[in-house]
């Protein structure tokens, strides 16, 4: 890819993919969202985007991601329009770029997009007017940069306050094949330089291509699993797979489902992560989703600040420097 | 029910049911709708809840019921997020309690949810977080307890604004069996200590099990209006019979439609109100929906003053006391 | 139509359609909204209506179009309310009047209206109470008084900045007979006195009765096109065309699609304009949408500007005196 997600002057105009960001921005966009995370007084409405306009829009449904960014928009002031797409202009017969061009002449500033096809982020980035940013909120396989940002935020605040992620072994297990939720946070994670990464799965989940990414892929979630400092689960994307990818959710549980039992092969200490919404009893057990390891909700919470500072960078209005002192890492 | 409702210090944190509300508390609620109304001017925005989130959280779809929930969030100057919940996360197998918790964990101050299944409120209430308030805006045949407070509102207004409603015959007709709203109603009539309370309809849709309420049963709407000095016609839920209740809307319309002419029967001042919306020609006139009796579009206005005065009272806001003097009651 | 539209001081109330209103009013709404139209910077927001709430009440799916309408409510900074009437009471039997008056029972100022029944807007503006405001954003065939000033805004600031459009010709291609566009479009470009006014497409979609309306009918897109100084491509309403009014979209295309060859017929400097959502290649070339007398895109920037000013106009919250000066025209 071009490097069309910075501008000239090397600030971020466009999120599509972590792929092109580096290491120190991306510990820039982290420090920023702890920056804007609410303490234990109801979160604050900052000033930082008042005037500007925010639009998502959504291809495919998500009402999580959706509420989520838009939430992270009306945070931070801005005006929101949600664009429901499916009963829009396009199902008349125009074109996207037609369609981006009229929202664009409207002067909305930032366009959140989730589109199923891979690539459509970056095909809308490329098309966008000079004063306008585009986020991508999930394009097909391809990416879900703001979840890759919100997990590495996760592990930072448990295992890397230092931001040294060479220490860690982090295990991402399931469907790693149809998950950009797997590739964006691969990336991500060797960016930042994590120490051993993981890929656990059935061979049809997890291909073996992906050892060129730095990752040891293993068919046996107790090897795995032994001695992790995080564990990623993913969701099963029953949705996704048509074909015969796997026997039963029964017997994928049995292999792949995380428990307490299995778990204990992990190092004591070790946070469970799932990017939601979990299968309760088919990748991850209810014992370990509500268990004292579990950072499944601290993601959350992470996700909105996270976004927050993604929406401030982009359109040029930065967390001022006093709202940063005191800031960890 | 345990007292779900209250907070330690007695103050209301939810409101699920008028069950558990005392006297005293309905009253004050009343109060603080009544410093809300707008005169004649435009309704002014008030700062009470700036800062907060709303969400609406609706399994079941009601435009007006929605709408009015959302004005008052927004007159009272808190954010709202609208979360359409049909195609959201529950439809790919994420529990309740797992749909709560991701959204409590993005900051959500109060949930205002609608479930087509009885006693679905109390269950978010049950599980919900230390600073989350739950409103709720009808679950199942349940309760509908907004709805009761703007229906008492109305009748205070008119017809006891001494608060002595032990004067009053208060006369519910139609589909009480299947009502949401009169079953809500009945328990605040009783609460405030109604005069006399009477059930109008036939037995499929009015049970003998209704006079453990302290309600007299009547299947002759003639004797059921004698000297009444309210009428509440009650919706004809169509959707909700799939049986054989009813012989046809025309014939129900002869027996339990309020006409003008039915109408001569309760007192001359008598007040004719509808939950809405109608249907005209079954279980209520035009002359009379349109005529001088009805407060039905008062009862609309007076739902938003209640929702505000509800929504400020769980979040701890509550209408400051310069705004309370030379109220009513 | 009686006036409808005027208060008795003369001031306008509802917008409902182009017809009654006269020259000078609507040449004082395009000077509003040119006060309105953001320079290069990020666009302000405007406390004109403060405190106002504004009800989109869209009975057929146009996002585009509700997506100016609430843009340009927030900008004014007014609440801005989306009611999906599809799921709302009228699907459970509630009449259209019923829907109105409970909805002006909420304290809403201003009812932006589609429907898809001609004549619709006018009726919800016969029954709107006092201070209630309605526009049309679109009804049936009869009219889109907003999309006729967006338009005149666009041929006022191109090619009559002196006001005087009777040195144009205006030729308008396609579907004129199930056009509200074209419709609106040749109301206002004779109250405006232009000086020639083509229509011209198949007879099946141009009937001759449109010559009452001063306009010149013609078959052939080279002998409209002539010397124009103005091209209003339509859409091809093809979900609107169930009977056999066309050959096919092709030989639609070979006939009356505007394409950079047959433009040439118009003078050098003509200008293109189109509603959108455009059908590429059948009532437009790309090489001509995209081109440099394309003012398309310039429309859906004016549209923003003149719905503000249709806002703040009836809301009786013009656009105050400073920000007029320096204003063209």
């Amino acid at each position: 890819m071009r490097d069309l997600q910075h501008r000239a002057d090397g600030s971020l105009k466009h999120l599509i993919s972590i792929e092109g960001l580096k290491r120190d921005e991306i510990l820039r966009l982290l420090d920023q969202a702890r920056a804007l995370m609410p303490g234990s007084e109801p979160p604050r409405k900052l000033p930082l985007l008042r005037g500007r306009t925010v639009a998502t829009l959504f291809f495919e449904h998500s009402t999580r991601t959706r509420s989520t960014f838009e939430l992270a928009a009306t945070r931070l002031s801005a005006d929101v329009l949600h664009l429901d797409v499916k009963t829009s202009s396009t199902s008349k017969g125009e074109t996207l770029l037609d369609t981006l061009a009229t929202l664009q002449a409207m002067h909305i500033d930032l366009f959140v997009i989730r589109h199923p096809v891979s690539g459509a982020a970056h095909f809308f980035a490329q098309h966008a007017a000079p004063g306008v940013s585009i986020l991508n909120a999930g394009d097909g396989r391809y990416g879900h940069p703001t979840q890759a940002l919100l997990d590495m935020y996760t592990i930072q605040s448990r295992k890397a306050p230092d931001n040294d992620f060479s220490r860690l072994t982090v295990a991402i297990v399931g469907d790693v094949q149809h998950s950009r939720v797997a590739r964006s946070a691969i990336y991500a994670l060797n960016t930042l330089g994590v120490g051993e990464l993981r890929l656990i799965g059935p061979k049809t989940l997890v291909p073996e291509a992906f050892e060129d990414l730095g990752a040891r892929i293993s068919g046996s979630l107790d090897e795995g699993l032994a001695d992790a400092d995080v564990v990623i689960c993913l969701r099963l994307q029953r949705e996704r797979m048509k074909g015969a990818f796997l026997p039963s959710e029964r017997e994928y549980f049995r292999r792949y489902g995380v428990t307490a039992a299995r778990l204990k092969k992990a190092k004591p200490d070790a946070i469970v992560m799932h990017p939601g919404p979990m299968n309760r009893g088919v990748e991850i057990d209810s014992a370990v989703a509500d268990g004292p390891q579990s950072v499944i909700l601290d993601q959350v919470r992470n996700g909105l600040a996270v976004r927050m500072a993604v929406m401030a960078t982009v359109l040029g209005s930065p967390v001022p420097r006093p709202n940063l002192e005191g800031a960890g890492a």
